[in-house]
């Protein structure tokens, strides 16, 4: 690689001095982990279009320098030299190509846009402006996912065979949300995709998949809300996924790797260890209610290595290939389902 | 129903004197079985083409009465009325027409055939002469499936979505077995469809297979020795089964139902409870090596409840109809597999 | 040791004549498992003083030839060279010692007596006859707490430090039967501390008991029906027990055992491996109900090894010796309750 | 209660100004989460006597105003209103004294004291001087050994019969801290007496201990490594503690509650539910190592909690008393071991 295509290293030494573009639910949760376990780290600016008192008076607390609805200040101020981009889907693209301009460190929520295209226009900016550019696919740092993709990677299973990824919510967003969501293979199996390429460490070649309106009727027509998947990885393993909006029980969030040395299986989360035996029962604690409870610890490590990188120069651990991979899936499966006959990832690319 | 139409019932006082037609690793089973734990039936012949002295001197042990290689000897004893074949394959049909014709009650161990001409030769001989006829598949009977079939049944999983059935061999069988096997949608899936559709309670629609060489690359041309697929149900739920000729850690067959209330998973048996905590690492005991290990209980609750049917005239838990289905999903499947595409039921049936 | 006090070995080529004395819950095990798993054997002679029709009528199912109310035919037949002691607990050392004067194999079922100096006479008897002895405690042949032994004697966990035994019955016995028990430490303790014995691989050489009436108010003054126990073994090792008549959620057995290079666990057995995720909680099975359904597959094993060692000569993995020693720690722990102070086992020895 | 007993209620309107009184391995876990996870409090200052230049950076990283090597400038601070004791456990009773005087709510770390006396007077001080006072027995807000408890306040396991606690260090310590730590049962054991009488929610009446040097000959005759403790409750209940210095697969820490409607267990917590199965075995995750890994989230709740019970004035979660009567055991045990008999708590109360 000659130099001129190195990606920009910000010095070791270097302050990082944030800014942090949307501060909503996620945004949140990402300012929160910057302050507490990010050392050497200042957030000088956050911005939000939506800023009220509230969120106003916390950041205060949090004794951020900035509190803004203006985005472009973030852009345009030449000491901040990383940002966090967190805002509406639809701005993802706009705000990391202007970011990448502005010769920033990226750190860009998923996905990156649901637009092919666009995706490619961001790629490229990052590229010709040689910055960091990471996306925010946090159940890659999950405890138990990553310890079944360390395994892998270690060779303790073998070449891997099948990959199965089980996800599904506790219960269905409003009909105002599905609507624009997107679509669940968009919107809810997007992070499934990239599991499942993240697992097999390969690409998928091919996709079939099945939806069907199982939980909620008033979404028929418009998206589907229970749903399977095959996908067929390059080097020949193979990989199933399964979706629903609404699992009673919980946010069931399991990943399975079967190989030629080997099985690993992560099961569920749950709050405590303790069995309580009865008369009528044995009972357990339920699993987590959902991703704010079950995720917290993988978007800590995210913004963890992605400070790491940024010191060590090595690559993200997401790449913007990896986001633009998964919306890719994401537009093969949408077509298997439409035309209902396994889709080549190379008609869509 | 008009009583020409009813299937016979062996009179509840009478003795069942039975015909075991072949007698390999699962008519001993079945031998076996039946003198320890099923009291009051008499195994008067058992026939087996292949007859040694082991063979002969294990059944004088047991005091059979008749030990013969001719099973015409069985369906020509007037005497005999219930008849067990456990004999090769091929010869399933033949056996299950002439018992059928001779008014013997019949267990045919799994599958029928493999032609679906053959088959509804089976089940037309069976109605016409009015027999009760019930087909080996045995993982309905195993513990740990029938608590989730028994739970779905009760309501408590609510409308069933997901049925997801994963079985593994631990090891490939011989290429000479391949060879014959009719391949591994005919052979070893066989008991995944059943297991599909009995967890679902319905019929599957239509099947999408993917399969590949992964362990075996002699077999290559021949069968494929990993392959996933997808179930639609008639009702709309969806099926995933995985398989695979070689599980190096053991026999896998795993379970799971997802519905509207709940969701119920059946593990893997362990030998033993016992986990053991050393400085390395924390160790339990592999699961059961194959399938005489894994699922004994379970061929001698179905051949408990086979009786238990013959005595009270309630229907076959399996019937023959069962057993012609799973074979019209393993054709769909095969199909499946060489057009690359879903292929309907009703396209073979 | 010279060839005189040698114990006899049954000729190899000997077929195994047995005589059961006793045929109520325990004897009626014994008998079936021998019918259906012992190959080899013939059982002669049952004698019941509590004969009634029913049992004669199972009896003779099983082609037994002698159906009989006296148990001296059994000692007086020469022709039977296997007795399985299965009577009343108050018979066990008279025909023990009956049998080992007519050189009969004896099969003791627990305990012995509760008399020591009536053990003691047990033993001489056994020794002066030179007859092959074992005492029933089946729980040692139980698959978990075997595989926990098997552990510690492949030196998997070093050196014992400390032996945890709990086990807790379902429901408390009827009052008559408490009168008579012998006491808590006697009539179910002993269990435990076989197994607390069994498992250090050592002897008692104290012990601290406290118990409680917690349960059954009727009881108190005759015996108690919650109690814990602490064990010092002669090398140093400690051992805890402890013990309820009733546990509402079923019979729960578990064994630990902690060394110095690990720590082997076993968990309560449970009917199936399913567990059901709902929207209240996640159940799963409740565990056996009662030492039938828990320890069946012991009473096969340990049958199945007092064949063996009859045919190859190995020594009894039960002696006379243990169930001795089991009933001193009984008397040592009633001992310990009554005056509240830890008592060493050779004071009551 | 007349006006004059009540403990002084900070007002929920005032602020809380911190004093932390030592800065060592506790006292950094207790500034971390005090900073990080309790909103509307200002840690005002920290005094160590071992102040050295790393510990002043990373106080300065955390906007502390006041870092000293002076304790005395806390207790002298009219604005500081509540004193984090987390000094060397020789001085917990004169800073509580101390602060207790100065009309500030003290949180002390365990214990308070070996000495009875000693304690004595801090509690008449806390008293006298009518301010709030907690001990840090930080496990009983472990998520796993909290929601047994809760069950059992809840009634779901009826009246406790019998409590069983288990706790292992990794590794000894080393041979320097073993001769000042005032022995296994005052400093590692004081635990699993505050958890016993915890579980049981009844005080201790009567301990008998055993003990023995296992793992560290070198420290015969100063102190023992493996132990284990026979509690009577006041209320007829039964306890179980078992220690030992050293468990070479982690920290081993697991409660039990067995009562007359049930029993709850709390198993080890995992650092992911990963199990690996391959040829040789089935494999989990070690264990967490030691108490910073298992018991971070307890240091924070406790935290929490004591700044809830100064807010709404609720009664403390863990009393001066609770400190008394876990120390009080600690010498009835140490008693019990010498004198090799059981011993009553009156007798050392």
């Amino acid at each position: 690689m000659s130099k001129g295509t190195q990606t920009k290293l910000i010095n070791p030494s270097d302050k990082f001095v944030v800014g942090v573009i949307g501060c909503g639910r996620i945004g949140k949760i990402h300012v929160q982990n910057l302050v507490q376990s990010i050392p050497g780290i200042v957030i000088k600016t956050v911005a939000d279009p939506k800023l009220d008192d509230s969120l106003r008076s916390w950041l205060k607390s949090l004794n951020i320098a900035n509190i803004t609805t203006d985005a472009q200040q973030i852009i345009n101020d030449p000491e901040i030299n990383v940002v966090i981009i967190c805002s509406s889907t639809d701005t993802h693209a706009k705000y990391s190509i202007a970011a990448a301009k502005s010769k920033k460190a990226i750190f860009c929520e998923k996905p990156i846009d649901s637009d092919l295209g666009r995706i490619k226009e961001v790629l490229a900016a990052v590229k010709e402006n040689n910055v960091k550019f990471m996306v925010g696919f946090n159940r890659r740092f999950d405890h138990n996912f990553k310890r079944i993709r360390d395994a892998t990677v270690k060779g303790d299973l073998g070449k891997v065979q099948i990959v199965k990824v089980t996800s599904r919510d506790p219960s269905p967003p409003p009909l105002e949300y599905v609507k624009v969501s997107g679509g669940l293979f968009f919107d809810m199996s997007i992070h499934d995709w990239d599991m499942a390429r993240f697992q097999a460490g390969d690409e998928v070649e091919e996709v079939y998949a099945l939806g069907d309106v199982q939980i909620s009727p008033e979404i028929k027509g418009i998206d589907i809300d229970t749903a399977v998947a095959v996908l067929k990885y390059k080097n020949g393993a193979m990989g199933l996924v399964d979706n629903c909006r609404q699992a009673v029980y919980g946010y069931d969030q399991r990943v399975e790797v079967f190989g030629t040395k080997g099985c690993a299986i992560a099961e569920n989360d749950v709050p405590t260890t303790v069995k309580i035996y009865t008369k009528d029962t044995t009972i357990q604690d339920k699993i987590p209610y959902f991703f704010l409870e079950r995720y917290m610890g993988s978007y800590q490590e995210e913004m963890k290595q992605f400070f790491d990188c940024l010191k060590t120069g090595k690559e993200m651990p997401v790449t913007g290939q990896d986001g633009m991979m998964d919306i890719v899936v994401a537009i093969a499966a949408t077509k298997s389902l439409k035309e209902h006959r396994p889709v080549k990832i190379s008609e869509v690319f």
